[in-house]
């Protein structure tokens, strides 16, 4: 068994590394890191887990730092995990990141879109971005991967084969986003009489993960922008692209292209062209999973494309990617411990 | 037209009572009381009220106290209101209150139930409590009215018929919430990932409303119990009471006694035997409107009933019967600026 | 007062107007047609209206033709309301038909959208498009105005004064739409478990609304697409538009253009540039009332441009709207009866 | 590996044990039964499922036949799985039956709750009530096992404790139940805009499932009322009991009686007293799993008590119960298969 390290564990992509550590065959939690909850029973935060973790409480960084463990997760806020990264990473501990902190490799981009220096830049060189689907053999190898945006792994997976083959000319993403999305801090845009059931567009072209999905598709930025919409739904994220194609395509011919790249994909499932009312995904399908499902439908025009895809937030989004990429450091089944099948309907 | 202040605007029950006075026929706003958000656009909380309220700002307790009003409703946090309770009455400006400090007529009571002396125990034996259908002409007299508890009034309303015949011999009072009930500010309670479809049972027995329910049943406190819990919604209360009745009885007699105290009440609805589903009321019902729906169901013993009860927390259970009793407190029809009709579905 | 009839009056629309009459000061309900619910009480179906209209029963259609009436209201399936309108226009009874049947000037647009011809093409010609804010002076004189679809409505406000200036070169319109869309009769898309939290794409180009935009804001089809969400509320359609102008405008242009077209329309709001929370609606800031709110922002590059509107179907989306229509053609004040404001939160 | 075939495996409960057999190291679907949809892809009714089961069809109950099985599930609906059951005993083939076919022992019960005389009443005296909790030896060997009431379940759970130590003298369980249990059917009541947000009371003393309370507990049914709320939550059953003790009790003596009958089983949980607002079980926190929580509050008179208990109906209330038998039934180890943590916040 392998030790494993949680930090930010109070946070809600801490709480579902738990429960995915919890069901991991080979995984073992050594410590559950939470300076402002430490030394309460970790229930009493994730009152679901209470069966998995009767007696574990949370331990301050100061008692984390004195476990031995494997590999630490660190779900802490943007800009407070580098510090931790170089300290893990002097004692050879593997990292695997949450936080945005060494997801962009080019620290000029970080500046732009964090609007601060990086604190260690050359950690930025040193990481891989956490997605599996575009760098597994880069994560086998290495003692530093980050994880993702949740907006931006949704959007890199669905329209990643576009990108490749050079199709896209133009993309309005459109993020619906669930308010899990936000962590475990009530403000009062998360207030629930003000959430509930709103459809509150709240960036209209623009929003941080976009760094990374331009890093990762490898496409001019220009070409996008990225409208934010909270829903109110929990966990999930759906990104509806509206793409203009490069040149003039039929279906035949993407269908192949996103085969060809989905093929072999343990969690990438391309929806079918039938029927219709499952051929855009909805995120209620993947909840509780870590797989991703994209569908896309062609305009006759030949040229405008929708392309829907969805995911858990917190799982292929966060914690579900996170533990792929853990899997992946280990050499384990990449799948192990993710088999988990949605849960529908919830 | 009658010069309104409100007090606590930038709250939710503050809000809705801006709301009520947009579109009342005689009363009219002349400030909108908020000390933190003093200065700023009123729709800046309330979107909603835009186009009602376009160039309204809020205004600090210090310019609310130089405009000259009629009357001030005070949607200020419990032990707070006291203070400008005096300050007004002093001016002979009539003030209906709807924090929880002058709803309680004994000042052993206040200190029972809140835990504290209260700071101007006068003002409970001079406040009338704020529901016409029990105290209609003390209210035209007054010139200090409380307003009501949400739960109190969903539960009094519910069960005063009962009270007045002496019919209670136990009562198991459970009510059942919305979100808005806890007011603006946000916590981790309403934070929407864990508020959103909860059904968090969160007191066992008793509840604060509990003193104004016995007052003005003028029962002995022994005979209840009042479970609460959270449920998902944003408005509504629903009362269910779980009553065992002094004497065994016929659903006739049962009818007879509600029709007598309901009739001629303009917001009190007795829900029909027929058809079943529509004879214990969902809260839905009435949501945005003054209306109480109270249905209930004599089990075959003839002792065993259900009494349920629903309003909206921010219509009748806060601001539409504050601005019922100001309508008596000025001599207008009862029912002025409260006629609107439920929205349903919605 | 005028005597009002209302077709299909067991529906969501029917029951809305219902809700509208009962506190409209000159119109009076003269009878609330239901084939299949004739002979039942009103508040079966509308249990929210049951003090309103305690004794009123669904009457047949032969017995509403038995009845004399200044208006009726058809809010009846697509393709049945014409032989209605037919009978009625030669009683000289003016018309409001909520249904698709005489919403289109042409014909040939008729057999496009709806796929079969119409059985009286002569009504197209003679009936008005019911949108005050497009055909006022048309509506006023008119005997036969159609209602609005919801989704056409919400579009078509959101847009007219980009496409009166020839401002459109494309514009991907994607729609978020309630249940309540949906109308009364439960199908597997409408089941609580499965519509709950969805967010399902139901249509990725084209809905046949479409046909309404395109024919009111006089733009060429190709220009279009429409895709539809439907998400897990009740109420609301808010249409996101991703649009690009014709010409590189600047802010300031636009925001004289939107005021413009809007300027003393009494249901028209356009939303502030800040805060910037408040700049693109949300549904939730309408709810209840017949009031439309659209925002926009424009891209740095001049040219892209993203426009939301928001509207309550069931009120500016279907039942306000034609309630408007009918007080303009009785030459009553246009918002009579209409001035509620949004319930908000709810 | 073990064959099982699923009968009703188009159903809500029949979906279920999809999910629960795709994540199984022991049991393999050998065929899915469905009428109405043989041969269409599992996946089109289930598509959450599709990845588990990509091209499995429905097939016929006469193609069922046909297939060689250990065991069959059957989630029937009520009335007509005891031929199917009467076919496979012959066949000696190993039946968990989740209608309520074989739910009670006592020919005169069924009658009583079920309006008609049973069709193979031998089949009631060989058949155990599915709750290894209660049943867990008998369940082992037999062939013939129920399935049980969700909210039979969830309130038996709760209770037996009491009951087994003769405590009850009075208990009114109230339930409140999410949108899934009514299953796959839609109809006016699980119709989105009806069913959202609603807390309908439908039953106000009496649910069939008592017939179920009774006979597990053991109690007469005068000490019972049961009163059904309809919740707008999806998934979950919540029992809020307000009992009356038979004799006045510590809190130390009912803690020390939980945990004596909840020791050792793997799915119980006994909810702590401290922190106070998870001392009450919500359903959020079992979703998605097998287990049971229950927790209670006991008034200062030492009488009146209240015990809260939550399930997931589709699981522990349906197909996780049935799973777990059938583990028992092959001498496998009890949770196989059944492990999976709740998932939450979702």
């Amino acid at each position: 068994m392998f030790r494993i390290i949680v930090w930010g564990a109070n946070g809600m992509a801490g709480g579902e590394l738990l429960r995915l550590l919890a069901g991991h065959p080979e995984l073992k939690l050594e410590g559950a890191v939470s300076r402002s909850k430490a030394g309460q029973p970790v229930w009493h935060v994730h009152p679901h887990l209470r069966q998995d973790f009767p007696s574990e409480t949370f331990i301050s960084p100061e008692e984390a730092f004195g476990r031995d463990s494997h590999l630490v997760f660190l779900a802490l806020p943007h800009g407070s995990s580098w510090p931790v990264i170089e300290q893990y990473l002097q004692q050879k501990v593997k990292v695997v990141d949450l936080s945005a902190d060494v997801r962009l490799s080019n620290p000029e981009d970080y500046v732009k879109w964090y609007g601060s220096i990086h604190g260690a830049p050359h950690l930025l060189e040193r990481s891989v971005y956490g997605l599996p689907e575009v760098h597994r053999e880069e994560i086998r190898g290495a003692d530093l991967v980050s994880g993702v945006g949740c907006n931006a792994s949704c959007s890199i997976l669905g329209l990643f084969p576009l990108a490749r083959e050079g199709l896209l000319e133009d993309a309005r993403l459109e993020l619906r986003v669930g308010s899990s999305e936000g962590g475990s801090n009530p403000n009062t845009g998360s207030h629930h009489p003000y959430r509930s059931r709103t459809l509150r567009v709240y960036e209209p072209f623009r929003h941080r993960h976009l760094a990374e999905i331009v890093q990762e598709l490898k496409t001019p930025e220009e070409l996008f922008t990225m409208t934010m919409t909270a829903a109110g739904i929990v966990r999930g994220v759906q990104m509806l692209a509206q793409v203009r194609l490069a040149r003039k395509m039929k279906e035949s011919e993407l269908w192949k292209i996103y085969r060809k790249y989905y093929q072999g994909e343990p969690f990438m499932n391309l929806c079918p062209a039938r029927p219709s009312h499952l051929r855009l995904p909805d995120p209620r399908f993947v909840m509780g999973s870590n797989r991703v499902l994209t569908g896309f439908s062609l305009h006759d025009d030949g040229y405008r494309l929708i392309v829907v895809s969805a995911i858990d937030n917190l799982m292929k989004g966060a914690s579900g990617s996170a533990l792929q990429c853990a899997n992946l450091m280990f050499g384990l089944e990449e799948t192990s411990g993710l088999e988990m099948r949605p849960l529908y309907p919830a």
